[in-house]
């Protein structure tokens, strides 16, 4: 059985998502940010970088979004949530790579500056480039990497649960999604799938 | 015939001595950082991303490290330089996630800190904090990640490259290495392996 830590409104969704689509059985465990579970003494034990997702297996835990995905895809291939091909599978975690190291933690520096400075005035520098940075990434995501109508094109992967969350992230980034053609096309088709909507609705429960 | 883009002193000498591990023939390209090289348009061409490393294949162009580890790694099943099974590969990405988007990432504060704010007294208190951040990332890798003698143990893999990477900048982040006794070891074993100095010498060709 595999079980999926996560909290609302964090990059654990993609994971979920990718959990129903895959049909494998899976559990869920919520961790409150708010009363910061993430670093509890039980949690760390899980994983001892104090973030989710975490994906507990019979085998033991698996940590970072891109290898939880892939993972996910490689246990359930009926489900073929990823190409086998070794270059296209490379490519699709080149995606989810530039996701994980420069889309999502240049939105971390909106929120989290204090993983990366400790001055108050250097948080407020970070908070106001954000706009400007993530609106970069999505100008390459929309004009260079997304394909469409997926993001490795034909082939709907778990590539683009990835996507569908950052792009969920941009208006809080003080970006307009409507700004990336693609993108917000790609947001609207994932928003039709029974599998983002079982997600989103596990997540709000 | 693969050709591999890197500059000297990046993590791109992770996928270098991959590219040497792996027996695979391939070229070089060496860009010039103090000429920005990485955006002129020419590049820009490759890599969208004005990034190293990059992996021109016959197939197309690979970006980001652990992409381009994980498909060396598969495209020269010979030298076995990943696990083959689903969960122990997804172990193996994990590690080398991290590494991309937290390890690496921190060390980036050091130096790059206008990717992520505009106010030089903000680059300042990122650099400050970098010996911090990099000591907390390497406490967790040395008690929690790091097996031995490999990353995975036994196993020698693609994230062993990538580690020696990031252990051979800690010295310039000022964090003294010694203090981490796995990660010193496993830099002077890497030493001694014949790829390694073959990529060293190569990089400073
Ligand atoms: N590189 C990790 C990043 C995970 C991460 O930063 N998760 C955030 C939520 S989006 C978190 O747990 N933050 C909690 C905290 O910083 O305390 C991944 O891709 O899984
Ligand atoms: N996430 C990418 C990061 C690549 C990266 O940031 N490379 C640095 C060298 S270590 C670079 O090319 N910097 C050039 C620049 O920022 O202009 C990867 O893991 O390959």
């Amino acid at each position: 059985m595999l079980t999926l830590y996560f909290a609302p409104h964090t990059c654990a969704l993609a994971s979920l998502i990718a959990l129903e689509e895959s049909g494998l059985p899976f559990k869920t465990k919520k961790l409150n940010f708010a009363e910061t579970e993430q670093r509890s003494p039980e949690y760390l034990e899980i994983n001892p970088k104090g973030r989710v997702p975490a994906l507990v297996t019979d085998r033991g835990v698996l940590t970072e979004t891109p290898a939880i995905l892939a993972f996910i895809a490689q246990v359930a291939p009926t489900a073929q949530l990823a190409p086998l091909d070794p270059f296209e599978f490379a490519r699709m975690q080149a995606f989810n790579n530039y996701i994980c190291s420069t889309v999502h933690v240049n939105h971390a520096h909106g929120r989290r500056g204090s993983r990366w400075a400790d001055d108050p005035a250097a948080h407020e520098a970070m908070k106001a480039k954000v706009p400007q940075t993530m609106t970069e990434c999505f100008e390459i995501i929309d004009e260079k990497m997304l394909e469409g109508p997926w993001v490795m094109g034909e082939y709907y992967s778990v590539a683009d649960p990835y996507l569908f969350v950052m792009t969920g992230w941009l208006r809080s980034d003080g970006v307009d999604p409507a700004r990336f053609r693609k993108a917000t096309a790609h947001y609207a088709q994932m928003m039709e799938r029974p599998a983002v909507q079982r997600a989103l609705e596990l997540e709000q429960a």
